[in-house]
Parts: structure tokens; sequence; C-alpha cells
């Protein structure tokens, strides 16, 4: 597993917090791009149809981990290279190695994995997958784990993992494709591992919105881009919560609701909206 | 905040468990009315598009209190004045002040709007939102804490809390709206504050149906009326249970619901129906 | 009640971990074949629309949790006879005999009705639920129960309970309902017990699939036996880690999910399924 170095170089003054800046941080296993706050992972092996190896899934559970503390970047836009999201853990790559492996080698490699969802989950900042052509096994995971899917028509959607042998319960599709599409629908998918296309992924609120092929990245950046020029502090805590109350009862929910927006009421960007609305202005969030 | 009193009046004996008739409850901050024990909320500052203020939340909290214990009640309509439902919390009068607050004066804001969606759950009766027109931040809640939504086609719906910079853990938003429209749905809502569409919103599951503005209270309340000519206390045990079982397992669920509903077939309302059956005619329920 | 024995006979070796074999299980109140390791319950009162009786219900728990057993029985196909999947508990055989009883009586009763869910949901063969006609009551609570949910068009499906004065919270119904269809929707089918149509049960999600009702046993059966050709362990895995992850937290989940599909890729299945893949064939599953 690849653990390329992130985060304050040595030499430098940590910025407060441990706060990291990521717009250059070189990528050694997909396209990472920073422009105006937005990231953009591009998985880039379009002649497999991006498939995920033990060194990408490492790197981006490492590179979600870092997005907790970086600076610099403030929505993140998940897409494939070549007109496919991504076809999952490689066959060759992974499948065969899993097939000869121990006890310990395999919870290694089901926890590494889980350990990105868990990294794609607990950033702060808003992910936006932008999900054309495959999306298949671990690729519809990333897609699942995404806050927000941006889709195409023709984009077919396969949780697959029955079809190498393997149950549906793979990193967190049980917990979180039926609070996605409904737990009828889910066993559905997750039993058979069949084909969800693009259009029946947005009628099953799989999809928010299905884009043109050709357009699809700049909408998802586009929206991305509105989703980093708004109150990022309190979108950071709409994602946190979500997560905190995910089984919690109604009443801890309202009460931890309650403590978490009054804690966003002391933000600056709460003043700013305010004074915008009685200027008749548009308000100019920072995220602070 | 007002504290009006509900309950009995000194001198009055009480009623058993401590009942109390609110019929004639003088309300100060919107209308209120009782017709053949369904009531009817209606959020009535119209030339605002009927925002909540302090003193209009602090009463609806007490009023959904006081109706755990209202014996003359059976179910409730929310409803706003001039063709609009509600534009949620008055910027002028709300969003200024919290500007200027302290900690503890936000957090006893935050816990006052909580306490009304807890009130609004915890109440025995059915409550069935008419949304028409704008329905707005805390009005979106209201509808979204209401058991059953009527919508129109023109009516408006928004989570907007980021919009003045605040997250979108407001009152419950991240608890309840996944659970009604999808996790994905409820995500892109409260990120974005976007207005869904009342033909998106029925499409969501958000609105159970969709009705002419013109019909539209007459038909929310007519639903209300058969609610509460139903077993209200069986209906009572039913808006219980969702509570209750918002976060047990599958199995304690199952166990929990053996026993409410063991106790429901000891009331007089089984018997009745049991008798109307034989009888070939149709049950009347008391609500014992 | 009726305590039919399932198990291994007297006399018999007992089968590894106590594995029993179920085909020529001679099922007193239901229809119950097996073919190619596919089973049937076919309930078989047409002529009452094949309503549940104390000793069908007491007969299907314990099938059911017998079926945890069954080493021959890869999936289960529930449907009914006639053109009707199920008219619930039958009133003057149940409702009647209820209404005398007294409470340890009832709760003994709904506890009953509760296991049946418990064991369904406990089994590891998924439980395809093929419904037509008439699906009310409990009868639509075996649909629910189900892990996939086949349907006609003119099917009627209604949870009846708040028609005979009880509550919507019967057999796990305030729990389960509201993940299939979403929370709004649940509420209105609890609180009214009203009819949902065939068509309109697809597009919320209770039905995974709407076929011609002459086809509609050939087509759930079709579907049972590819789940039960498939990777039988994995798929048991999928069903109990669909129970497990009910209430936990997310972090919980995926370490859930990591650990059980750890173990899934010990299986020779999924051997079987890279070595077909890697020789470009059609992998053959058998369950181990």
């Amino acid at each position: 597993m690849s653990l390329p170095h992130i985060g304050p170089q040595g030499g430098q003054t940590p910025l407060p917090g441990n706060l990291v800046e990521l717009a250059d941080y070189p990528a050694q296993h997909f396209g990472w791009s920073v422009e105006n706050t937005v990231a953009t992972i591009t998985l880039n092996r379009p002649e497999r149809k991006n498939p995920l190896t033990f060194e990408s899934y490492a790197e981006l559970r490492d590179l979600f981990r870092a997005l907790a503390y970086a600076k610099d970047v403030r929505a993140v836009v998940m897409a494939g290279a070549g007109g496919n999201f991504c076809s999952g853990g490689d066959v060759h790559e992974i499948i065969g190695p899993l097939t000869r492996m121990d006890m310990p080698g395999l919870l290694a490699f089901t926890r590494m994995t889980s350990d990105l969802v868990k990294a794609m989950r607990a950033c702060p900042q808003p992910i936006v997958a932008a999900v054309d052509g495959v999306c298949a096994g671990a690729g519809a995971i990333l897609a699942m784990a995404s806050d927000i899917r941006y889709g195409t028509a023709r984009s077919k959607t396969a949780f697959l993992f029955v079809r190498v042998g393997l149950a549906g319960c793979d990193m967190g599709a049980c917990a979180m494709l039926p609070r996605i599409v409904g737990l009828g629908r889910a066993a559905e998918l997750l039993y058979t591992g069949r084909t969800l296309g693009g259009e029946e992924a947005e009628r099953w609120g799989f999809f928010n919105r299905l884009c043109e092929p050709e357009k699809l990245l700049e909408e998802a950046q586009q929206f991305a881009r509105s989703l980093a020029q708004g109150p990022t502090f309190a979108h950071a805590m709409t994602k946190k919560m979500l997560h905190q109350e995910w089984n919690m009862g109604l009443d801890e929910a309202l009460e931890a609701e309650a403590q978490a927006q009054a804690l966003c009421m002391t933000t600056r960007d709460f003043q700013r909206a305010y004074r915008a609305f009685v200027a008749k202005e548009k308000p100019v969030f920072e995220g602070d």
C-alpha cells in the first residue's frame, strides 16, 4: 500500500489546527486537481474502465483523511476518465490475490476499503459523484458513499459483489443503500448484482440529476462550486450531523441539532447572510 | 416568550388524568379552531407569508404539549392563511436578534424550536399539514414534522437554512427528511436549500397527495376528520410506535409492537369493530 | 397451536450442525413443495382468500425457524392460491377469539405473529413474495417481511389493522414499512388502512416488479431459482447483515461488513467465481 506523505512539509510552520494545503498534492494513482477550492478526483485507467487497485484504494483513503484538515478544498468531485466512472476492484490485481490470502490479510483489505468509506463520510467537504458509463462493484460504492450523485441516462450502476461469489455487505452497502433507495430496492440490487440504468436510478433517488454525458463533469463541478461558495462551515455540520444522527433516537437527534445549529449561529457567515439580507444584497460566504 | 395558561382553570375539578379541554383555547399568535374534534391551526400573518416569531414558536410548543392531555381534539390540521403555508423564522424578528445573542441565548432558541418538533411528535393526535404556496425554513420543518402532508402543485417547499449561512441540521431535518424522501434527495435539499415543487414533492413521497389550492384546506380537514372518527387510541399508538422504534433493532421493535398491539386489543374499539363486522355494519369508533 | 415435528427423525443420524432436510416436510395448514432447492409456500384456503389461522401462524413460524437448518432449501417463494395472496387473520377464527382473551393470551398471540416475522428475517434463505389479488392485514405483513416482492397491477395491498380498531404497529410494520416506502407514505398506509394498488406499489418501491397474473408465480419461482443457483452462503450473509445493521451507527456497520465480507472471501464460491472469470466461463456456485 502506498502511503504518500500528506500534510505540512518538514521545516514548514504547521497551519493552525494542523491545517494543510492540498492543491498541489501529487496524486500517484488517480488524477487530482483543485480549482477555486473545488477538487476533482479522476479515476484514470480508462482502458480498463478505471478499476481500483490496492494502491489506489489506500491512496484514496489517505487523501480523504487528509481532506479533513485541508484549508484549500471546499468541495470534491469524483469522476472517471473516458466515459466510465469506475469498474470496481480489479479482478486480476485484487480478486486474484484475495483468493490466496489468509484471514488477517483479507480483513486488512476489507478494513482498508471500509476505511475509505469512513473517510469519505468523515471529511467535511460535500462529495459530488459524476457517474457515466460503468459504475460497478466498489465503483458503485464510491458513488453511494458520495453526498450527491449526478448521472447519465446511459450509466450502468451495479453492486456486483454477488457475481464474484461475495455478499452485498461490502463497504457499507447494507447500511447506506436502503436509506437511499429504500429497503426493497436495495435488497434486489444487492442480491442480484443487476444493472441499474440511469433513468431508473434517478426515479429511485439514487441519482440526484441526469446530465448529458458531455456536460456531466462540467455540471457536477459547477454544482460543487456552488456548494464551495456557500457557508462551508455549515455544510460540514450538515454532513457531520447526517452521520451522527444515523442511529440516534429522534428526541436525541433533536437535541443534537439544537446544539449543532446554535454553534453555527456563532459564525461570521450567519452574520454576513443577515447583513446581506437587510441590505438586499447577495451574501458572500467565507466558510467561517 | 409567551406562556399562555393551558389546562384546567383554577377552581375547576381536574379531569381524570389531568385531561383538559382545548376547544376554546384563546390562541394569541395564530388561528385556532376545533370542529368535531378536529383542530385547525392557521398561521395567519398572510402579509408576510405567515412567518414564525419567538412568540408563535413558544405558543405552538406549549399548545402541542397541552394536546397530549386534550380530551376534545382527535386530529390536528396545520395550515397557513392567504395562499401560503409558512415562510419560517422571520428575518427581522428572529434572525436579527439571533445574530446578537450569546450562546446561552442561542441554545435556548434552538432548543425551543426543537421542543416544538418534539411536542408535535409526542402528542397523540395525527397532524395533517395543508401546504400551499411558500413552505420555507422552519415552515418546511412544520410540514416535515407532521404525520401526513397534503400539498398543491404550486407549493414551494425549501429547507432554506443554508441561505442564511446555517446548517441543514435544524429542528430534526437531518434525522427526519432522509426517512421521508431518502438520503440522497434529503442531502441535496439540505445542502442547497433549493425549492421543491409540488409535483416533485409528491413523486418523492414528501406529499401524500396533491390538491387544488381552493380545496386544499377542506380536503385536509376531511382527511383529519376521517382519522378523528377512527380508533384514535390505536392511532395514537401507531404514532407513538413510529417514534419509539426510530432506532430500535428490528427484533426489539417486533417485541415492542407485540406489547403495544396486545394493549390495543383490550380496547372497546376493537370489540366494536368485531361486533360491527359480524353484524355486517360499519363500526362506530369512540377512541377508547 | 400445532407443533409439527420438524427436524431429524428419531433413529436418524443428525446431519452436521443439526442440518435437516425439509423437501418432504408434510405441511398441514398450507401447501409446501420444494423443487431444485426452491421451496414454495402456498396459502391455500382460496374460498376465503387464504386467511391465516392460529394454526397456520404457528406452523409458518416453526417452519421458518426450521429453515435456518435446512440443507435442501436455498430460496423460498410465498404465494396464495386462487388469485389472492392472503386476507390476513381470519375474522371468525382469530379476531373473534381475541376479543374474549385475557392479556396473557393476547400477548401470546401477538408474540407468535411477531415471532413469525422474526423467523422470516432470521432464516438464511431469501424470501420472494408473489402477490396477486388481496394482500391484507397480516397478509400485507408477510409480503413486507419478505426480501423481494413481485406483484400484479390488480393486486390490493392494505395494512388493515386500523379497520378492526387496532394500531398500525403490528408484526413490525412501524419499523419495516417506513424503510421500504418512506416514512410519510408508511404513515398514511398505517393510519388509514387504505388499499395500495399494484402500480402505485411498484412506484413506491414496495413491489420490485409487476407481472401478469398468469405468469406471477412462475416469474417469482424463476427469480428464486436464480438466487438459489447463486452464492447462497453470501446471500445469507447479505440478509443477515441487512438485519444486523438495522440500528447500527454507520462506522460500526462498516466494521461489521469488513468482518462479514472477509469471512465470505474464504468460501469456495469466491474461488469458483475467480477461476471462472479467468477461464472466461460462467461460475457454478455451490453455496459453500
